[in-house]
């Protein structure tokens, strides 16, 4: 059976999204409504197998680039990621079969499904990271050789641009100095590649992951179920720390959201703290006493303590009880190339990446 | 009889292009190279009187955008001019009748030449500012509404960057940004009009003037006259001062070569000095005695006291013994909406722009 995403459904992928966006990924709010508009007016969105796209056809990636702080103050015209998409396919001259999360998260997961709806074209059960990362090239295509070019950027003012790249790190260097210059944020449409790429390169039922997330938690408390705990079990994650956030630096630097919070243990966690640090996601957490308990690739996720909502880094505030969660990433993160696109070094920490289950004791 | 742009002229076109330069359009001698061997791998180029292009044929102008201290020390890798034309033609479905200069400059006259003998097609004798302005707007194209974009963009390392931008002046903003990113300089192919819209728009006959006036400061050396005073007979207009060059501030900013150079009074300009203020062109000159001297839009150009060679902003040292002298504008440029975009407001100077001839006293 083709699995859908409605009007009924809609909440739980952004919701799962968030959870994997790690703090990044932009806030769900804009990017839910955006979708929940577009599935009014056009119909559900049909979310598409890996195995199901023909070899061939080509399937193109939408997002929203730049700081997710920005874009929550900064709403979109509606059109632009259409915009974007639709330039793309022009100057490919070819017509793209489905569209795709570049990452999982609250914004990118969700601006997709709007882009699907409005073209009514399915959207494929994958993504390019399985959490979110703050750079164009941090995709696990970048891996398979894929090009993030031919690269379309459109703004809310009607301005586009389009870059041919000698890689994909020039590709995110050109499009983070156009996101800023288009006011901080901006719709793409990157990494265009065909079904059997896809299946080769891109992190597979991602999206259908992030809806038994959300269901999980959702339904966790209407059985008054601990959500934290029905999560962990689902992500093969862990309990990080808990408690009262005391504090959160947070500056915008060169086109990303970058900060610290600091977190004021509660429970279990009494008598410790936790500093999380940040880059558009959350990239390292240290507790007091035991030191890095996690770090990038692997997830970090801030949860509210009552709820099992999740809470992106641009909402982080101070007095709020939560809960920090973590979760293994993707294999392919784990390799050397993994590790030389997104490890912690790549992030300019002088620690080694240790996978999160070998760091708890 | 057509004219033609050969290895015998090329430099008489490329001192002239300097003097209308006022300063800026970059130093000469890397597009002179780049001209002469074209123009020696492909044969001479035609220069293509204005009235002899079909009214619906399209002329794309190509030119190299950055600060020219850059330029000077970047070398072009060589295809990056042809790059951005060509792609260009293939982003617009139109092969181009003819290529142009956006501005008369050292560089930005010659690097047309190249791309014209590499393609093997003519150059047109017009150009879009009829002297050198900093910004990609100053046309005055934009003020017969034609767009800067769709704009090409490439550089050596094999980059290319298109825009499509709701005006010229966001065009000039994201073009900035990337020749920043590119390195300090970048080539570009702009403001693609057809035959008709440029004998309607652009300025005439400013490319067969620049010959003239290399041919004339030229000959003026052979023959032992005052190449300064024939080229003021040539041109309309005015010794603004002579001297030696007592200081120069050079900075880059925001992609531009942005300074002052103070000259020191030499003959019958004894006891005064001229303050020059450039931003890659030549500003505005103040005379310790008597003030404004010359404005934007007006022309003006230091050039050798001695030869009557024109010497750029990048071009001038300490001890130089120099004549500086002003030009009229071209009539589009004196209007109300010409003075909007390149009057000294423009540029921040609170003054008031004096056409140079009343300036004279």
């Amino acid at each position: 059976m083709t699995e859908q995403i409605t009007l009924d459904n809609l909440d739980d992928f952004a919701t799962g999204a968030t959870v994997l966006g790690t703090g990044g990924g932009g806030d769900p709010y804009i990017g839910t409504l955006m979708a929940r508009q577009a599935i009014k007016k056009h119909g559900p969105v049909e979310l598409l197998d890996p195995e199901d796209i023909p070899a061939d056809e080509l399937v193109v990636p939408s997002a929203m680039l730049g700081a997710p702080t920005v874009m929550v103050e900064k709403l979109p015209r509606g059109s632009e990621s259409t915009d974007a998409f639709e330039a793309l396919e022009t100057y490919m001259g070819q017509e793209a079969y489905a569209t795709m999360s570049i990452e999982a998260g609250g914004l990118n997961s969700t601006v997709p499904i709007a882009v699907a709806a409005e073209l009514e074209i399915p959207l494929v059960d994958a993504d390019g990271m399985g959490r979110a990362f703050p750079e164009v090239q941090m995709v696990t295509m970048t891996m398979g050789g894929i090009s993030a070019t031919p690269m379309s950027i459109a703004d809310e003012k009607g301005n586009s641009v389009f870059l041919e790249t000698q890689d994909n790190q020039w590709a995110e260097q050109f499009a983070r100095t156009t996101s800023i210059e288009m006011g901080g944020s901006c719709m793409i449409a990157t990494y265009a590649h065909t079904g059997a790429e896809l299946r080769e390169h891109a992190i597979l039922n991602s999206m259908s992951l992030a809806r038994e997330i959300g269901e999980t938690i959702r339904t966790a408390k209407t059985d008054s179920a601990d959500p934290v705990e029905e999560l962990l079990k689902l992500t093969d994650g862990f309990e990080l720390f808990e408690g009262k956030i005391l504090d959160v630096e947070r500056r915008t630097e060169g086109g990303f959201a970058v900060g610290e919070a600091t977190i004021d243990g509660m429970q279990s966690y009494e008598g410790r703290s936790l500093q999380l640090d940040f880059q558009n996601e959350n990239l390292v957490a240290r507790d007091s006493e035991r030191g890095v308990v996690a770090s990038v690739p692997d997830l970090i996720t801030v949860l509210d303590a009552e709820t099992g909502d999740p809470i992106t880094t641009e909402g982080l505030q101070y007095g709020h009880r939560v809960r920090v969660v973590g979760m293994p990433c993707a294999e392919q993160w784990r390799t050397d190339a993994g590790l030389d696109l997104v490890g912690p070094r790549y992030f300019d920490y002088d620690i080694d990446y240790k996978p999160i289950e070998n760091l708890q004791s």
